[in-house]
């Protein structure tokens, strides 16, 4: 016969979701206990003031669970969390996850999309989660079901679209961007009602012809020229003014046919998020021909620069100039080159813009410039520390051979007009690099010695530890104060998303995403010894 | 200027390979520290005298790496350890990896062959480690370099071969089998030598015309009657006799074309390495049409039964029922049913042959009998511990509907005469099942809640703790006295695999392979701040 000996229920993995929505206050007090948007907060410093996890017991830590997603796409998303619960996106797909545990408590599946693309994750406001599509769908689902609520196309794949992007939500309302600049498309910006989906308002980011800035572009390309949105933006409550960087000008490596400046490419632009009016841009490189999208997130913060106190935004970008632009007016401050292997300028102007060097624009033979097509550093987050007033970030040292096509552009035909080819003797090198935005200039570095070819994003704590993915498959954690190492782990898989913390039920987490797991860490303690089964049977 | 401040190489990351050779001294007296054969040992008892991880302290166990194989097909390698080594294979792939970290030494992949199939592990001798492609190549390596030594096409894959098996070393040879049989082959038993990959010997599971056993075979399926060696073997080295499994008569599922009892389909054989001379075999399911391959390991303990000190050996087949074989004989000793689902067979008679129900063959409309085609367990390692005298064993409790086809076989056609469906109401439970040799009786049940579409095998240790792979991702440890819960971990993915532990520098790990992943485990300690890099550099 069977007796069963213990039979409990194991109620303790499943999360007591709580009841209330969130609400805008909730993510302009975020990151608490939660993690309520991409980048934690609305100011994009990546900085929780957590600190149960701190520098003199990171020693402690240890993975807590693992979470498969199976797919061919690596993972690039930055998960949220509200209430005990973890969204996660990939391709098409969004994950509730009991955040203790890695438990699924519900998924979502878009299996009519005919696009797979990355996917950087998802926003929430009231019982709403979001989400995009490849083929550019904003989903809006119940956080608690997973239910459908509203699906929204907001943009055609036929015209060259698609989309990688964590939406962002601000007031009432839902921001979304697009991606596929690379091929040629018209890149915009827009706004949807979170409650019904009903588009609120959109803007290009390359102007209409006859508008102003429509100078900068020629005639033939002035509706292909790319611009893109792909990323997620930042946001000020008090100048109620979103900060969203957008991508290279198209085609990427062939100027020849877009002569000006090609507004509002490889720019900064700070825009009201009731009306969608654009209140001012700044344009980091005019007249890109290196791909280099602007596509560093703008960290907001209030410092003194050169004597003033300014309510600064915080750029490193693609170019190798880490900017700091007055974020009320878009006024130029400063730009400082925070990596070595910068030769395409010899600075910049006044007004912010590079003093250029000749020989540099790629070629039909192949002109070597620095920093490489990937950048000096990319679309990986960033991280500002109030404490220590350091901005971390993932940095690449890397020149390549540019070289560009002369074939006629072609939307849409995956024409890039050249490209960036790394030169095999010279491969890159990545650092966390720390540096100061108060004087622009590098604290410390954490070389890092994987094969040079990922790179992952950054979270800074309270607790005085940066966590980052290295490019060799580990989460580490290092010193905020000198990027001393305080520990590592090793996933197994290349990290190619920036990491988050949060906690639930008084235990402080970290997770981040490799290539195809969701991996969450905490401080070690012994196991309860609670089955995640039923439990025992004794026989006989 | 970058001023160096720590700088040291990270020597600690790299293990000291040992430049002793493995000997077949050493196999016999694994596992220890090393787990130099599939099993651990050629017992196949499949339990380590390793104590440091103990039902005392298994609760403070964390993942200490994780190394991702990038592959399309599901990791169902048990992996060998050798002074600090870990050999881990998958389709066509082996890998050599630092034991203690998870860093990769050297890997091998074989890209000619046209085959993919799971691959169970590597064996290990000298300096050579070998390992089959799902080709039937075998291929020798040296154990330091990856250096192909030698490789050896053992089978045809135009005569309906493939390979997935560890290959097992004895003395100065490896033995290997072959699979395919589920379509039409005929079996076979081979020996290499070790050192020069020559043929020593080879001998079919099926009788050639004319030969004792050919009696139990039609003319027409003798050729191609299956019974297969897909698993490794046990070996006795004092009785020096090997014992290897074989697989299900062909067409599987319709029997009607090979009346008799398909010698020696369903089978344990016992053979001589030195000649492959057949001592003596013994056979579980005569004329077996419900595809349960005796593919269970035949584990070897000396014992009383019936009050009689035997060489037995334990063999928990598919067909539901654990058995007791006098090993050196070939002797049947007991049948008890191991799962509550059986209903083909009231029992055994005096000499072990089922005493069969009618109406459990498969027929054009179906039949429901029990246990289900996946068998009451099935490759997925058990374990025997010495000190509480308990089989370990994962265990399905489920019946089918299982029908047969009346077209006519044709080898190599994807022809299997049927199969066993799954009764949607009634999905199968697993189990971990401990059960007492000495009277066939089970002692108790660990029941899973997973899914229950996998499983995977187990590890016993002297620390008295059973681990195993349960159906729902995680890695379970039970006390091996009474099944008691005392740690899981949450793999993220579904297990395959059999687990195994070793030690390295006076550390005891423990490691299974998941889906994608091999996960190694061991006691927690906080991590020492050694960084995976070069070091740090303070600028300014």
């Amino acid at each position: 016969m069977l007796l069963p000996i213990v039979g409990l229920f194991v109620s303790l993995l499943h999360a007591q979701v709580p009841d209330k929505p969130v609400t805008f206050d909730d993510i302009k007090a975020s990151p608490n206990a939660d993690w309520l948007t991409y980048a934690g907060d609305y100011k994009g410093t990546r900085h929780s003031p957590l600190s149960r996890i701190n520098a003199q017991n990171a020693r402690n830590l240890v993975p807590k669970w693992t979470y498969h997603m199976d797919t061919s796409r690596k993972l690039e998303v930055s998960p949220i969390v509200y209430g005990g619960l973890m969204y996660v996106t990939n391709s098409n797909e969004i994950h509730a996850l009991d955040a203790r545990t890695g438990r699924r408590v519900w998924s979502y599946r878009d299996d009519r999309s005919e696009i797979s693309r990355v996917n950087r994750g998802a926003a929430i406001l009231g019982d709403r989660v979001f989400f995009v599509t490849g083929d550019c769908y904003l989903i809006a689902l119940h956080r608690k079901t997973g239910a459908v609520l509203w699906t929204k196309k907001y943009a055609e794949t036929k015209r060259g679209y698609f989309a990688t992007l964590a939406p962002l939500v601000v007031k009432d309302r839902v921001l979304v961007g697009v991606g596929g600049g690379d091929t040629g498309n018209r890149g915009f910006l827009a706004a949807y009602s979170a409650s019904t989906g009903e588009q609120l308002w959109q803007i290009y980011t390359i102007p209409g012809r006859g508008e102003p800035g429509s100078e900068t572009w020629s005639e033939k390309l002035i509706d292909w020229g790319g611009a893109d949105t792909w990323l997620s933006g930042t946001y000020d409550p008090e100048l109620n003014l979103v900060y969203w960087t957008t991508g290279n000008p198209w085609p990427d490596f062939y100027g020849g046919d877009r002569r000006g400046d090609n507004l509002f490419a490889c720019s900064v632009i700070a825009v009201n998020p009731d009306t969608g009016k654009m209140k001012w841009y700044f344009q980091f490189t005019p007249h890109d021909t290196h791909d280099w999208d602007a596509q560093g997130w703008p960290v907001l913060i209030d410092t003194t620069i050169n004597g003033v106190m300014r309510k600064a935004l915080l750029h490193a970008n693609r170019n190798g100039f880490f900017y700091v632009v007055d974020r009320a007016t878009g006024e130029f401050l400063r730009a400082t080159p925070f990596v070595d292997k910068l030769d395409w300028a010899t600075g910049v102007n006044a007004k912010g813009r590079p003093i250029e060097v000749p020989g540099k624009d790629p070629t039909p033979t192949g002109n070597k410039a620095c920093p490489g097509v990937r950048g000096a550093s990319n679309w990986m987050s960033p991280s500002y520390n109030p404490q220590t007033g350091l901005f971390y970030v993932v940095t690449l040292e890397q020149c390549d051979i540019y070289v560009s096509s002369a074939k006629e552009p072609e939307p849409m035909k995956n024409f890039a007009g050249g490209g960036g080819e790394l030169i095999p003797t010279q491969p890159g090198k990545f650092y966390l690099r720390a540096l100061d935005p108060k004087t622009g200039k590098r604290v410390w570095d954490y070389p890092m010695t994987g094969p040079g070819t990922m790179w992952a994003g950054t979270v800074s704590t309270a607790g005085g530890v940066v966590f980052f993915g290295d490019d060799d498959g580990h989460l580490v954690a290092v010193d905020a104060k000198d990027g001393r190492h305080l520990w590592h782990y090793n996933a197994g898989q290349a990290m190619f998303a920036s990491p988050i913390t949060y906690e639930v039920a008084g235990k402080q987490y970290v997770t981040i995403a490799s290539q195809t797991d969701i991996v969450t860490f905490g401080l070690f303690e012994p196991a309860a010894s609670v089955p995640v089964l039923p439990g025992l049977k004794k026989l006989q």
